[in-house]
């Protein structure tokens, strides 16, 4: 069926846009979920606007919104090359609006349904299955094409632009990506600050109308900040209908591309993209055949579903890795909440003002005395680490530079190849090893890029001579060369690199501060873990509101998992080492994280001494899995709380989790999702004086038998939390008379 | 003596200053150079301002010029780090000016003599020979300590700042360096434009007060250009006072700075420093202790004086390598000039489009029949090159890439590493060392940096595997990451890096369109050549004017030997290949730039076709030294001519060459330079009637017996000029009895 054909059978309707004036808008072609819930309407306006709009179950979600960019370059054609053939960029050329004057050239519809693997997650199978329809457009004036390819799940709807090969558009930058996301209405929404550099923010819940007015509610100090735009927002970002649905906005399979922004129009609930520059302004710089990101739009009718969506996963390619033998969950321990919370340091020495590598004398310095990571603790930890079945210890500062290492501008900060005095590096690993344990390497680049990028292979190669399979990175401060930003696509393209490269060495990856995960985890399986938000080190820097961890898992790790570093069971941080700040949790609380913040790569992140009080407590951190077959999301509501069971995928013991902002809650809890069967559960519950303010360290352990049909009640307190674990109760258990 | 007490010695004089305001100066040192003809003199002023001038022979050459910064920090102190001791910066310090509320707070006078050897060079012996003095000046306001370096030579004065450790400055970014160059007079000026990314210009010779009106003489094309201000130049900068003193200012030691540009006040002649930006616009960032460059200022009585001042050279630290016996100079042809001209592609197909490393296939791709870079033509020209002596061949466009590399903004550009189809490496390079030819490596970056360094490891190894000894980059087109610019301290510290990674690979290093260099090949002989000025490819991009050869020995070559690619014999490039520009030379003009463009990289540009017709005439080209041990400047005016004799370190033959610009020049040249005896002079010399124009191709070539005591008469016609080379008669031919 040709287009003209296509047109003339789909209806024409008359829409008023925004300003007021009359334009005509034609449905063009449409699409449907698999379940039929969700349906994408395709039209073209008048002046040539690719527009879209969805629905789930006959609720407006996405009212029409057009697609298409700002680029640079002449309409017509960009200056040609030395041969005169072939067209390429100049500094003069202008810029042109490349969101209008489309034609459709043609549609392509197609189903895909398959059940992957991940090599590790929430669950063993993941569905992928959606329908597709790619639309293929021209711009009349240039001849230039651009595809744009929508998957509809039955979870929502991804779609990326394509540009296609052996057109007259090859090379080109990005002035801005004009995709619109025009909401239905002022969605309530829970949002951090557009910021090109962090997204260590706390959590704001206004109406989209209100962004703008509340956008410093939460501003707070950050070594690398840039905050663009009061009605800017970061994604993933989710909203809740006035018909209560959930509908969140976040991108996936972020390569080579610039991290998308949202900018929010209070007034007509209209979302755009908004791209994070380079350092002259220009947002992506791409070469065809290209393809953008997907822009996705997740759709749920509960909060719970939201959780289970697999969306931003599913639009990720397959893992890239024939072998991922070497790929594996891991539970450590860390020296470093002592240096986080100012108990101890990550340099060596207060000797010198200020350190030039190679120069610096550090086998002559006098040691500080407060160096955490030296040899004698290094060994307690491994030893306490060993004792209770960790896989793994962290330990920071072992590397010369840390004596004036952060916002200094300094290109050679580290070399990531040389250890304190202190810290022998064969030794420790030898003896680590003799243990079971695995040390884990530390990478802090303080941002110069350049420099570790120049260290990387030697680093990796260090790594790989003494024995280390992951390494912890950092990208404090801001990034040099200067003008560039965290989430811009030079930087971009770094983290990946830093990805494939470590892969090469079979190393797992790490990153903190780097841009926030897109679901790149299934391709690149060695990214076991990032940052990129506000994880427990703000607990020792003024502290984190209650409710955080119950909207990480609907934001942040909905692109993939973060290495929060839960299980601090000392709160007082003042009593402990003088620190002001106060850990805003109770000891349930923190369990619970390791059931309700998924991730393969786990801390245990408080010191051994304060385990060592606690060790009853401790218990669960030490049973707990960290890589799962299945999960079942029971109660949840953005920033209020979270109830989670998982299986663990090694032994298919069951997990149970939750956490409650800083209201007290009280659940009934259906045990259905255990397997028929008898279980002794461990109930690891706040007592019920428990505060995560005033009385954290307060609980219960309780020991019940249940079945699938038993009803758990729980109690969080505020700031609190719970967890259990549930053993099954072996054949002899139940039946105690044994027959011969 | 402590300061105060000098200061009360000295005289105290008052001076108008261009404000019209009355500012108290007080003469505070003065500083001879060996000779006693230099003179400077510092001073303070009420403002606690340092100042310096210098005289030569009573004639002011410098007037009473400010030194100091605008710095980025409060003026009391910057910053606190997280421990609240060491001062760092922040994105809100505002910038105060640190040139002026010092106080002297100590001096320190020192004389050096010593005589060194270079590697290579344009002699076997430099005397450096000066007096010093060290002026310590503490910021009163703040306590930061800046001491100024003062290095004053026969030849001319060198300074630098230098901030000391130990001091409240710690960190610190430079929005501006203040350092004044106030001149005595409107000098004759010779200048190319200031621009942060080139220095392919041709020169305008006006006085200082008409640089901004002649700005833009000479602008054309260049892949990447920034020209900054219309009052900017670049240095070195060549100026004639009235009196007919030639000043030239330039910088020494360029070493993680930005490249220095000077910005010209045509109304009082005042000359002061402007750094090259990085892409937020600092200019520097740095860490105490520190240095910056050189400024240096060198006066000579003549042009010929000029030329043999070897102060930029001196102002270097020593070689910083132990073994330089893998370092030597370089006579080398290259499959090359075919490309630029236009009579044969870098590229190897015109199949596609664009290019995806990794992705296109280039082994099933269509030849395009243009490709030079192939198997039969590198093996003609390593036979071409071994039949004549040549020691090695360059050979552009032989790895992958070539067909969209330039002006498209790609990353992954290249990878330094993979062949095109029709270079068989390893059989190439077999074949070249079986003739006792070593092939050049090629690594055109196309400014994409970061790709560079990511592969450079890798490269290297390539070359040490085939057994390339140098590599010849490039950086045409803009930098990657946008905003930055080939002269920023970013990238003068990624020159350098390479130089030293080379070194560990025991690579030679012929770095193009990099920043121009300052003398660093004392301290890193294996950088033996760079570009950074317009060479000979200019020949093909519309032609050069005539002259040019006649500056840059005074300019360019101030700070390093320039790959200025002679020998051109096929002037007539429209006739050969259909490019309509003209190479405005007579083939005399070309022979004469193997001894007046002093490098131990010289090549013979032009293809073997060419050279078969005029092979009387290529025999200069075989037999010239590249490496000496006395140079000797015979007669020279900057832009206009210049004839030099050199005497070969190897084998201690003399040769002789000139060049002119447009007007036909004679001279009666004294060979008093020989050594006693006699000798056959072969005289290459253009015809009564060539002409760079209408007749290039037209020379003679005579021999002659000369002794030191003969006058030697040369004519060089318009664009023309012309070469000698000096064989000693053997005893028997001047004694052909012999007497058993």
């Amino acid at each position: 069926m040709s287009t003209k054909l296509f047109l003339t059978v789909l209806g024409i309707v008359l829409i008023t846009g925004c300003s007021k004036t009359t334009t005509t808008v034609t449905n063009i072609s449409s699409l449907q979920s698999p379940d039929g819930k969700n349906v994408v309407e395709i039209s073209i306006t008048e002046e040539g606007q690719l527009q879209y709009s969805l629905s789930h179950d006959g609720q407006k979600v996405v009212l029409p919104s057009t697609l298409g960019f700002e680029l640079r370059g002449n309409v017509k054609s960009e200056s040609l090359d030395y041969e005169g053939n072939r067209p390429v960029m100049s500094d003069n050329d202008p810029c042109y609006l490349f969101d209008r004057g489309f034609e459709v050239t043609g549609f392509r519809n197609s189903s895909f349904d398959e059940t992957w693997n991940p090599v590790w997650g929430e669950e063993s199978e993941i569905r992928n299955h959606y329908n597709e329809l790619l639309v293929c457009l021209k711009h009349t004036a240039s001849d230039k094409l651009m595809n744009v390819r929508f998957r509809l799940f039955d979870d929502g709807l991804g779609f990326r632009y394509e540009f296609p090969s052996g057109q007259p558009l090859v090379y080109f930058k990005i002035k801005e990506e004009l995709t619109e996301f025009n909401m239905a209405g002022d969605n309530e929404s829970w949002w951090i600050p557009g910021d090109y550099d962090t997204q260590e923010y706390e959590y704001s819940h206004t109406r989209l109308s209100q962004i703008a007015s509340h956008f410093d509610d939460f501003m707070r100090g950050n070594s690398s900040r840039t905050p663009f735009d009061r009605h800017g927002v970061q994604s993933a970002l989710i909203m809740k209908t006035t018909e209560g649905l959930y509908v969140t906005i976040h991108e996936a399979a972020l390569v080579d591309y610039p991290c998308m922004h949202l900018l929010v129009d209070g007034k007509t609930s209209g979302i755009r993209t908004w791209l994070t520059p380079d350092a002259e302004g220009w947002k992506g710089s791409l070469q065809t055949p290209a393809k953008t990101p997907w822009r996705t739009i997740q759709v749920a009718e509960s909060a719970t579903e939201m959780l289970a969506s697999r969306l931003v996963l599913n639009l990720n390619e397959p893992c890239a890795y024939e072998d991922v033998s070497w790929i594996h969950p891991v539970k450590y321990m860390g020296v470093w909440w002592e240096m986080i919370a100012g108990a101890g340091s990550w340099n060596y020495t207060d000797d010198f003002q200020s350190v030039k590598l190679g120069e610096t004398d550090f086998n002559n310095a006098k040691p500080n005395g407060r160096h955490a990571g030296n040899n004698n603790k290094v060994r307690e930890y491994i030893d306490f680490a060993a004792e209770n079945g960790f896989d793994a210890l962290l330990v920071e500062g072992w590397n010369i530079g840390w004596e004036d290492w952060a916002n200094c501008d300094k290109d050679y900060v580290f070399d990531f190849l040389t250890p304190y005095p202190d810290f022998d590096i064969q030794a420790l690993n030898d003896y680590a090893h003799s243990k079971g344990i695995r040390l884990v390497m530390h990478h802090e680049t303080s941002s110069s890029v350049r420099n570790y990028e120049r260290h990387m292979e030697a680093a990796y190669s260090l790594m790989n001579q003494y024995g280390y399979d992951a390494v912890k990175s950092g990208y404090v401060g801001d990034i040099l060369p200067e003008g560039l930003h965290h989430y811009s696509q030079w930087m971009v393209n770094h983290y990946l690199y830093c990805v494939t490269e470590a892969a090469r060495h079979h190393i797992m990856v790490n990153a903190h501060e780097a841009v926030r995960p897109t679901g790149l985890c299934r391709t690149y399986p060695n990214l076991i873990g990032n940052e990129s938000a506000m994880g427990t080190e703000y607990q020792a820097f003024g502290g984190i509101n209650p409710g955080h961890t119950a909207i990480l898992p609907f934001t942040r790790l909905n692109g993939g998992p973060m290495d929060y570093t839960p299980g601090i069971f000392e709160m007082n941080l003042k009593e402990w080492c003088g620190n002001d700040s106060h850990v805003n949790s109770t000891i349930c609380g923190q369990l619970a994280l390791y059931v309700t913040m998924y991730s393969p790569l786990q801390m245990a992140a408080d010191i051994p001494e304060h385990y060592k009080q606690f060790m009853d407590a401790f218990q669960f951190i030490k049973d707990v899995a960290i890589d799962w077959s299945c999960s079942k999301y029971i109660y949840a509501e953005p920033a209020d709380y979270l109830i989670i069971a998982r299986k663990a995928k090694k032994d298919g013991q069951w997990f149970l989790g939750g956490v409650t902002d800083e209201q007290e809650r009280s659940f009934n809890i259906s045990l259905d999702f255990l397997e028929p069967g008898t279980y002794t559960a461990t109930i690891y519950a706040d007592a019920p004086d428990a505060d995560c303010y005033k009385n954290p360290q307060a609980y219960t352990i309780s020991t019940i038998e249940v079945t699938p049909q038993t009803t758990l009640p729980v109690t969080m307190k505020p700031g609190g939390g719970f967890a259990v674990s549930f053993e099954p109760k072996k054949q002899e258990d139940v039946c105690p008379s044994v027959v011969y």
